[in-house]
């Protein structure tokens, strides 16, 4: 079992017997997370950002860690999340491998990591987590709340569970629940890990890791992260050179596309727990903001109280549909917080967020300058 | 090694040496088909069937075998593929376990089945392979070749190699050449079959089969078959019940969607031979009209002799997008072919053709009414 953490995350205990949503509790339990710009001396200069379902808490380069962070293009000094004006925090989620306690992390009640006996987790208990350590940092009013992806989902559980915590919020990417084509998606990925055998039931080491499930679940995802026209334009129908494609047997790589995956596949299955990913993964399947409103995801969306929302999403992303953006600015509305929506047209798909800067940045600088 | 041959399909076998595209030659080599409707005296009414990856030569159901075929509401007396008026052809592709020869067959040099001693499959190939038997049937001139899905691909080689066969074309949901999305699809379907331990590079046999790996395969085909919004409407979030939950073990399915995919996969996973999947798959990705034509898919179809077409897809099809389309439909009415172009509005995605018969019966209907 290997949990990945960044140098410079600093961490927040949980209380003791944190209450998980579907039952059990967490003792010892803690939360990564990274800190950018100063908090004033009014408190109230503080920007959350919540990540998706890899990220660590580092998201971007900072005195204490100069290695570039997973949104570097969109936090920092002069950058549309500016760290010149805003303290922006950064939390690893709850169940993460990446500093926050998780199923690879060691249950100090048996000295041995949880692995599967790390009780059910739900993305509202990634949010309670998350506003525990926004208050243990002494911040009583956020700012501003920002998801992406699945941080979108934490976001809005954040909103709804701790409604004073935040005075605005942006999201990106976001839903109020998962859609079919999703949960089929997260399905399968889970179903290479499970199906492995070298995931043993989630008692793997570093010799049987599930390492080909991992791969296939990764180059799963990526494919759903993109979009077609994306890579019709990247990779077309390029090949790979003759030397890159000999000895690999039977049915081995030819496309570009293919190579592409498989590179970035390979990278990403030994810097995850598989475990983690498990537990994530379901979590956004269950999620939906609805039932904390008799079902009615836009009722729990009218009973926000954020002033200000900025709702940005791309036209191509399949796996969170822009009509899953358009849902969350109406309810939004429907609360009387004074709604931006964004669909932005760009090849990117789901990742437009972390890699379309020049379309998403400006607008997110827009809001937080009108926020400030 | 199975094979899994319809009753009434009958055989045409290609003559001794075939030569496939890639190199290699077949010996001994049949092909499978089925007729429905009479070939008239003047032997000018025979319209080609071509079918997509997984199909078999029954189409529909008649005499000689009541079991609804493939294409039951398209082909039949009064259906739009009238069989009161046209000699319908259907064949199975050479390289399928479907009574075609393919590497699920016995080898009668070895006496043994090939698996992956088969020589590389190309489209080229299952074209050639359809036009000996049409020939072989005593037919020189096709009314019309119908080809969808990969059966489109085929159906354009076909054109191409042999350009008197025939008069006309209905392109269904087809494609020039394979874009990098669905390459990815296919690639990672084939690395779902060639990692599952039981495929033993091709030496699996009942006991040691590749069963999960099929599974995997053909849950990743559906995803891609319809289209999300079909499955909004059809499952949304609603969950199996706790009854059908049970006894699975951690991470198992819950959702309808998760098991509409699970039901219809284990279905499919022991009745198609894994070896031939994985031929058929390569082959789709390896196509490319244009070779024909000095690298011009345009050019290709520019030089293609039909009188008529007729070129359909799903506004909602992720694997061969509708731009692919209307490619085919320019391309065959700058050499000079009428051709009707119908882009269909449908929630039903690639797989509109056979599901969608509403919207796309009668565009092939009025077609072959004029054919005629």
């Amino acid at each position: 079992m290997r949990e990945f953490i960044p140098p410079a995350s600093r961490f927040i205990d949980l209380p003791a017997g944190f209450p998980m949503k579907r039952g059990g509790a967490l003792y010892g339990a803690r939360i990564a997370y990274e800190t950018f710009g100063r908090l004033n001396a009014e408190r109230d200069n503080a920007v959350l950002v919540l990540t998706g379902l890899s990220p660590d808490a580092h998201a971007a380069s900072h005195a204490g860690d100069p290695a570039p962070g997973w949104w570097e293009a969109m936090v920092g000094p002069g950058k549309p999340v500016d760290t010149d004006l805003w303290h922006v925090i950064c939390v690893n989620s709850l169940g993460s491998c990446k500093g926050s306690t998780g199923p690879a992390s060691v249950d100090p009640r048996t000295g041995e990591p949880y692995r599967l006996a790390f009780p059910e987790l739900s993305i509202e208990d990634i949010a309670d987590a998350a506003a525990h350590t926004v208050r243990a940092l002494g911040i009583t009013r956020l700012a501003c709340v920002v998801g992406a992806s699945m941080g979108g989902m934490t976001a809005l559980a954040l909103l709804s569970r701790h409604p004073e915590l935040a005075r605005t919020h942006i999201s990106l990417s976001g839903a109020v629940h998962s859609l079919p084509f999703s949960i089929a998606v997260r399905s399968l990925q889970r179903e290479a890990i499970r199906s492995d055998p070298g995931w043993r039931r989630g008692r793997y080491d570093e010799e049987t890791y599930p390492r080909r499930g991992m791969l296939t679940a990764r180059k799963l995802g990526m494919m759903t992260y993109r979009s077609a026209q994306e890579w019709d334009g990247r990779f077309g129908r390029t090949r790979i050179s003759a030397q890159r494609r000999a000895g690999q047997g039977p049915f081995g790589l030819e496309f570009e596309v293919e190579s592409y995956l498989d590179f970035h596949a390979q990278r990403f299955s030994h810097c995850f727990d598989p475990n983690s990913y498990l537990y994530l993964s379901h979590a956004m399947d269950q999620f939906d903001l609805g039932d904390s409103c008799g079902g009615s995801a836009a009722g729990a969306l009218s009973l926000m109280r954020v002033e200000k929302a900025l709702v940005m999403g791309a036209q191509t992303d399949i796996l969170f549909p822009p009509a899953q953006q358009l849902e969350i600015a109406e309810g939004l509305a429907a609360g009387g917080a004074e709604v931006e929506y964004v669909p932005v047209e760009t090849p990117a798909g789901h990742d437009a967020f972390l890699v379309d800067v020049d379309r998403f940045g400006p607008p997110v600088a827009k809001f937080l300058a009108i926020v400030s």
